[in-house]
């Protein structure tokens, strides 16, 4: 996070604090306005129609069940369909600790997570969405990464392809250098278009041997719209919940009033949604 | 729409209701006001041929009648041949929701819709003319970001190509950046005038087995230049709509005075005309 | 036209006024200084060889004589070997009405007229000259059109190829985006060769049957400069024009005085210079 | 010329003229002037060994007797070998009117004429130098030209390649489109070549024909050092020139005194070096 | 060094010398503040997980070992787990002299030496990281140097390819010219891929034979964090260090108090962390 | 020279004279100045390692020995192993007059007297380094330009490739056009591969017919550190140099103390080390 990343997250909180008339910033408010800065704020009002809520509920909880079913993959923390920012709906990952380098496993494994979602879509809704965009563009740019920058394809070995230019000057220009053949750029093509198909039907497998587990999850996102880690195992394990409370849920007028102080526990700094964790970039300062 | 595009919305319309004596600005102001701004004014006292006149009737027709024809094309709402800004004539939808997304089923039938006007003016017209560049844009690009953004293509995967670049320093440079080998090229290539070519053939059996309803709204587009939603589904349904009241004809000119408080029922805001919705678009937060 | 554009059609206007001493600004004057903008002044003055004024009087008559002959082409209005501009002769012609569009079948007639000129030269003078390369120009570009934006070529089909990229923050920056590949580069290429290739027959074709016409029309055009609309139609029917009056001749310097407020009837505002009449772009709404 | 090109005509002449005492600029000035600005200042003091000399010599007859030998080429109007600015020579030839358009044949004959200098100095001195660079920058851009802008060729037809961009908004970025493809610039390639080597092979002709006027006029520039259109034309009909008077030439010191109100006949207006004439560009005006 | 870095140098020692309280900027604290610079603060409170200390334990002994055992490799003068900046540990080395130039044999074995750390990674811990992105890239531009700029390719040839673009005007565009083929650039990247392949295979082999000294050295690293040029000698021969004291170590948070005027023998200035010393660069003065 | 290189000239040799005390400024101490100016100051102080001075001095005997035995060669003037700027050290040649331009068999020569130094490295102490990366570069250019530009190349013709784009309005933006295909590339990098290749082999043959000489001079440098034009000449006609006078030497310090205005002829202005004497460029003026 830069500087002006945290003095604007310290605004917002005392903002939300203010609004609700506490005296002080607590860590809840630290959260959501985290989540609101990166991820945009809830969109609880908006109208969404059930057919795209339904699309979210499959969507989302193919990320997690994939996700769970993976050794290397960052454990599910929560997963939700209401509305943030642009995204339908999130799936927040807890990354292990305060790394600054991934394996290849990790990232096999974060690639067939990621198409989780496409891959739950089609198979029960037999529907592509263009929704997926942001699930494919990571995994692609990360399966590039594999494959020109860490040197983790057997067939193109560890060779760096595409070195940032150095900064000229005042660095008014920093242009991406294409210090290949047209041969090369083909069997990188090939390569990654390898793996992403391998984790995809890796992903397919795993939601296929697990399709009660997605539509038990789908079902419990609809009634719940939030499933903290604690609920989500309980599905993976293939249990079910409790129903909701009816009187609870009448009450939720006054609840979202209160939800810039929402007294659920809120994900974690730790926590990030599917993708890459901000990882440690050594061109920065090559 | 941005600040500048509504504080644009207000003045237009507050200066449409000056020019009618109006106390107060009306929904139907802001209708027209809308429409001028992002469609250009109506341009109604442009002399317009005869033949000009056939050609945009059989085009729009043939948008119309592609469109509701497919399941999931959005419906059709209005079509007319009074020229506005540059267009000739305009075929309008509704989108059915507030959506964010888009299925790949929506884009199939809305590339199809896209290439309907088209179809209408070679199949009766035997003419090819270069006011389909619009549709052939808009239908090419959709079909581009299906096969290499959204993943849509079963022989291209789930995988992203031509990723733009991030936005360096203060944001002087921003180059979509081609990732992706000369091959990759080709088969992009190949994937996307493989659907244009399916697509551009589907519109055509729709048209020539609907043949006399494409001449039946043609005809009826001529006479009274715009159809609503009711009168285009009448004549869907194979009906005759009643002929013109001359007297209210003859009162043209009148009409035109009074043009800018239309009391017809103008386009809501969802509506739009033919082409993609403005979609959530990821790159802009990347 | 832009207001620039219109405000310096005024003032020259009224400068011509100035100098033959008129109270107002009659249309003649407005149609000269249309002209003197946008092709350049005339250039009586100049000495141009008897051997440089045959080649043109033989390239313009080409030009006439194709695109009179052609059904889909715009009518010949006026031609004419007086050096204007940088041209060396003109042929004027009349588009039909304030168009929005044009079909294919005007675009190929076209292109067919703007080859006309070479292919006299050659014909005739066994001669080729670098003063086709306007109409070369204009035919590439046209044909390019056709088959890159206009979806006329039946191989290539109804698919927009290189388009714009948009206008990012205040317009620094405007790229033509290649997006499609070396193979189907290739295709276009082959293609509006095939295009050219065709209309240059056609072209040669049409001269040679009409070959005497030709040797006609360069006379004409070298004892009178310039030919009306009417005087064309007499020549290309196969008749004479009368000889010119001697004495009306020898008046010339006179004539050339007052050639600012010429009382011959000058170009109306709708014609145009062989080639493209501007159309509607829609590139730049996008 | 531009009008700082004539600006700096005149201040250039009015100095030289203040320079040799003269009340007012005469015509033999401005010529000396025009050479100078365009040509760099004449260079006769500089030391240039024998060697060089010669080899200038044969370089420039070459240029003036192959040039003087082809129908459609300029006459040849003056040879020197006096350096000026950077050429260690120059042959002037004399356009034939103040043309807007060159033909095809003059096109072949001018690029014969270049590639002249280059021949003579490998067939006599069997050597090539990097002196031809101009020659050959000349040759190749004229010939592109035929190829790419002027449709010469009958393999690539009358198309027009790589058409400039249009200026955008304050003229900030033109760039040359290439807007064909690698197959396309192949053929061009090997148009330029067959071309450039027909011209070669027929330069070479010409000189082994001319092989005693070629080594004649070499040893006159050797001798007078500029040779005038008259004797060019006696050497080139096998004649012989006057052996220079000696006592004329050890007055060099004062003629160089007065070199800048030169008394010899100056060239005209009209003359230039070798090379393309300019040429009405009608890129500038699209 | 630039002047700045050495300003920087000099304020950064005088701040450390300000903090512990002493009157003059020791030798020692010029080496820290020269480290802290270059590499980074050393980010000792950091918590690491003991896998990733024991990653980055064989990775960095993967470096020293291979390094240690190749004739013109720069002798291994410290290693270090703790980590610094952004890298997780380092392996320092003493380059010979005050070298400005580098051999063959030089360039083969410093890219060995790079690719030791993820050879030791993979043959231990079966486990591909990022981490090695910067070996990666190192070990890849500087076989691209020896190709492409200083002909140690037998196939490519003594040639340079891929010049810089001069300086133009006030510098504000400097680029990189690709002024070779696809051809070329094939063979080029085939070139380059044999040598890396072919040292990353002796890594290999070193390390194979040497797993004994390998899994040493990594626990040697685990347990003292920091392995200095007689320790890594001890090591390498086959023996092993003297258990810690346990005392000492209890005393490491007074020792970190002291970290900045750390009594410890620093690196001295001719030390680099590995990677290509600071070559003198000839196209800085092109 | 431009005007700043002169001023710059001047004053360095001001400072020269003013730091030994001499009333005005010597031929020599301009001499010195320039040499300082172009080649950077002499390093005398510098220490370098036997070893390096060895290899400098096989190398500069490489390219001195290469260069006197070849013909068009310009001749060598003086050889030094003293590191000037960047160099380690440098061999100079004295252009044999005031040259405009250049033959191919000056080209021809000076790329293999540019390869003698990698040559004699190679073969003496089968050692390839990176201080040849000048030389590769010099040599590299010098044939493009005899292929591209200077059509030097009976296979590639009298053909310009890649011209200059023209400057565009105040000199923004200058681009090195691509003018030619792929294939066209393919042939210019195999004539530049072929002709580098011929050129080290030549250098070779010569190197090992006169490896005693080579063997001599390399000592003879590795004593003296500087050889004149008479020392190279009795070493390359078998002779040997008397050993130098121990005292002489011994006063090296006092030597060095008045190095700035030393009493050994220095190089002329028309001596320049090994490369391209500057060549009029006819870019520069187009």
């Amino acid at each position: 996070m830069s500087g002006a990343d945290l003095a604007n997250l310290v605004n917002e909180a005392a903002l939300l604090s203010a609004r609700v008339n506490l005296p002080k910033v607590t860590m809840d408010m630290m959260e959501d306005a985290k989540d609101k800065i990166f991820l945009g704020p809830e969109r609880r009002s908006r109208v969404v129609k059930d057919e795209t809520k339904k699309l979210t509920a499959y969507h989302e909880a193919g990320h997690a069940i994939v996700g769970a079913a993976l050794k290397y993959s960052d454990p599910v923390h929560k997963v939700t369909i209401i509305p943030r920012g642009r995204a339908g709906g999130l799936t927040f990952f807890l990354p292990e600790d305060d790394r600054d380098e991934v394996s290849k496993d990790w990232c096999l494994d974060t690639v067939t997570q990621a198409l989780g979602g496409r891959v739950a879509e089609q198979l029960v809704l037999h529907r592509m969405g263009s929704g997926a965009q942001q699930d494919i563009q990571m995994a692609s740019k990360l399966v590039r990464k594999m494959v020109m920058q860490w040197g983790m394809s057997e067939k193109l070995g560890p060779i760096a392809f595409g070195e940032r230019e150095e900064q000229i000057f005042l660095g008014r220009e920093i242009h991406q250098h294409t210090d290949y053949s047209e041969r090369t750029a083909q069997e990188i093509d090939k390569e990654v278009k390898l793996i992403i198909d391998k984790m995809y039907e890796r992903a397919k497998e795993i939601l296929e041997e697990k399709i009660d587990v997605l539509h038990a999850m789908a079902s419990a996102l609809l009634e719940r719209e939030t499933l903290d880690a604690e609920e989500i195992k309980v599905l993976l394990e293939g249990g079910t919940l409790e129903p909701l409370d009816i009187a609870a849920s009448s009450d939720e007028t006054v609840a979202e009033e209160e939800s810039v102080g929402d007294s659920k526990p809120s994900i974690r700094p730790e926590e990030f949604p599917r993708g890459i964790p901000p990882l440690a970039d050594p061109d920065a300062s090559a």
